[in-house]
């Protein structure tokens, strides 16, 4: 079985909070990480560091948890730059442009999906994301529906079913027709490929009663509940998703103090593995123009939140987790320590997993190494790509 | 004499406005493009493309003149990723944190500095900057202004003399006596390894009496002129700017509508090389967190604008041309467009030059291949990573 060192690590970040010296990043400096069968199984200081077959030094680098993307739309055809180039220039988002990208979805073979999905997952690895769920919903027939969460099963173990993204064309008249066939036909053919069920629960896409219905029968076939909710307006989504334990409520751009305490509701240490997340994307802020989210709201209620991209062609074409640390503390109020939790470890709370976004023996060895001594220049660097390396179970990408 | 073919190219940024088909981008599609010796020698349909040495195939991808980074201050030591995260937690931006990297910088090695401006240098190319002007102005006494130009000279000939950057705290109760070392022995050592003469012109920096008397000295040996003006609040630089012909005036987040006439009365067709160019620097306004300028009230009054980084460890440190402009699209009201030119061209024009910015028949060889279809999608996907090859005087990096 081959080890392999990590060295002359300046500051790591474990999410370990109480490893002590350094709140709740848990920072540690000047230590060692060492990785066997794709798992952290020893920190140290340098000095005590165990011999190991392979050795990469970080030079006093950052080390950090790999980003947790937990909300990325990967399964799609086509592009939208010329409808994000109109709204620019005035047009509002509305969403409905969702449905451009269902016809060409539709229109494309799996190999081309399958190449588009390759291509931002090794974007996103690249930028030091080694985890990420991924949603089907630019289908919206069984068959594509199914072969686009098999297709992500092909890049990710975080599928999410996402038939009720919007209702398609064909049944645009008759939405109820589409919520049966969402919980029938489709669900039943969906559900062996996916771990998780989600809603657009939102004016224009899914009500509060459809929305209970679909997640309902996900959570009959098995599947984790996940919400779109509060995005473009208020609306009962965050409260929804409390009432029924989803592990996260995702954009919360748009919130009363009842989905505020709602979700402060679901919080505490206690509350581990049932806490509902307040996943933002402020992606889809910065490329709708919209107002973000305010994070220290939630962050003083004492509600979790998770940090994600979104990525998708229409409202937030990018893969990029430094991007949205950078917004976050920009835009929405967070200091870059909890930005970068949120990123790492409140995306793996988001996803209901405690493998990582933590750096801690046992913890899979998904790491990445800066090119830069701490983890504020995520934030304090914006836009540069300061990744250096990426370890992904272990492995040097 | 080795030629180098850059073959299927989807979609070309010219520049050049008259090329017919695509707008103030002069976009050309289904091209390629031939290098010798540094230079283009030759644009025009695949298919008559000449016979060449080497070749890349494009892939069908965007081809961008290299951004034209004017505005950046690379010669410094230390970081400032503290005061940043207090700035992000509340404290408002001063300008004060100068002196803190004024001290490191002198307190610096020249091998520490050549090191850090190498690394940016590099890393902004990495990211398409092909030109980049580089600013003294943390050194302030005679040998370290000198050396921190003689470094800078080593990579690129935009060197600009900023020995006027802010009262170093030795001269803080002499302020006349320290614009009196800059316009006399300053400025005799460090013109010659200059090509620009720049004055911080802000409350709190320099007023317009010690600005103009610093400009004249710098043009009277020579030097051409551009300003630091109007970022902290409303001031005379940037009609001191034009008065004394400067190439550009850099900031102007606070202009009164004299301000903007100023600006204007140096535009149109025939005042090419004696316009003054409105460098906007978003970088600084989202690290301050400060209003962004307003870009469309200058397009609308004919002006020319540009888009720089401003990178310097205080107030801006990006080095991303991709990332200034998607917020120019996102918080200044430009078209991908107009952004993409200004950060290009306008960067060129910025500088007075004519040899970059633009890609025809003996403009310098510096482009980018990106991993995208279209210019667009430097504003549709922020963030990523998107400059997938670049060539400097036609040697691909
Ligand atoms: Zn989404
Ligand atoms: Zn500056």
């Amino acid at each position: 079985m081959s080890s392999l060192l990590v060295d002359r690590i300046g500051e790591l970040v474990t999410n370990v909070a109480d490893s002590g010296t350094g709140g709740p990043l848990g920072i540690r400096r000047n230590v060692a990480l060492l990785v066997e069968a794709g798992r952290v199984v020893w920190i140290g200081p340098a000095r005590d560091a165990p011999a190991a077959d392979h050795r990469i030094d970080a030079e006093g680098a950052a080390v950090l948890p790999g980003f947790v993307d937990s909300h990325a739309h990967l399964v799609f055809a086509g592009d939208r730059a010329v409808e994000f180039a109109a709204r620019m220039a005035g047009r509002p988002y509305t969403g409905g442009g969702i449905r451009t990208t269902v016809g060409a979805t539709r229109a494309a073979g799996d190999d081309e999906l399958r190449a588009t999905v390759r291509r931002l997952r090794a974007e996103a690895l690249r930028q030091g994301t080694t985890t990420i769920e991924i949603k089907s919903g630019y289908g919206l027939t069984v068959a594509d529906e199914v072969r686009s969460l098999r297709i992500a099963g092909e890049v990710t173990g975080d599928t999410t079913f996402l038939g009720a993204h919007v209702v398609p064309t064909e049944y645009a008249d008759r939405p109820d027709d589409y919520v049966g066939l969402v919980c029938g036909p489709m669900l039943r053919a969906a559900a062996p490929y996916a771990r998780w069920i989600d809603v657009f629960c939102e004016r224009g896409a899914f009500d509060a009663d459809h929305a209970r219905a679909i997640l309902t029968c996900g959570q009959a076939a098995g599947l984790g509940v996940r919400l779109h909710a509060n995005q473009l307006g208020p609306g009962p989504g965050v409260r929804l998703g409390v009432e029924l334990g989803a592990a996260s409520v995702d954009h919360c751009t748009h919130l009363t103090d009842a989905d505020v305490d709602a979700l402060a509701s679901t919080a505490g240490p206690d509350r581990t593995g049932t806490t509902t997340v307040a996943t933002l994307l402020p992606g889809a802020e910065f490329s709708t123009r919209s107002p973000y989210p305010d994070a220290r709201r939630l962050l003083d209620a004492g509600i979790t939140v998770a940090l994600a991209t979104d990525c998708n062609p229409g409202s937030s074409y990018t893969s990029s987790m430094p991007f949205c640390v950078a917004l976050a503390v920009r835009e929405m109020g967070m200091t870059p320590a909890e930005a970068v939790w949120a990123a790492t470890a409140g995306g793996a709370r988001a996803l209901r997993r405690t493998d990582v976004g933590v750096l801690r023996p046992g913890a899979r060895a998904d790491l990445m190494i800066l090119d830069a001594p701490s983890h504020l220049h995520l934030a304090y660097r914006p836009g540069v790509p300061l990744v250096r390396q990426v370890l992904h179970d272990g492995v040097p990408r």
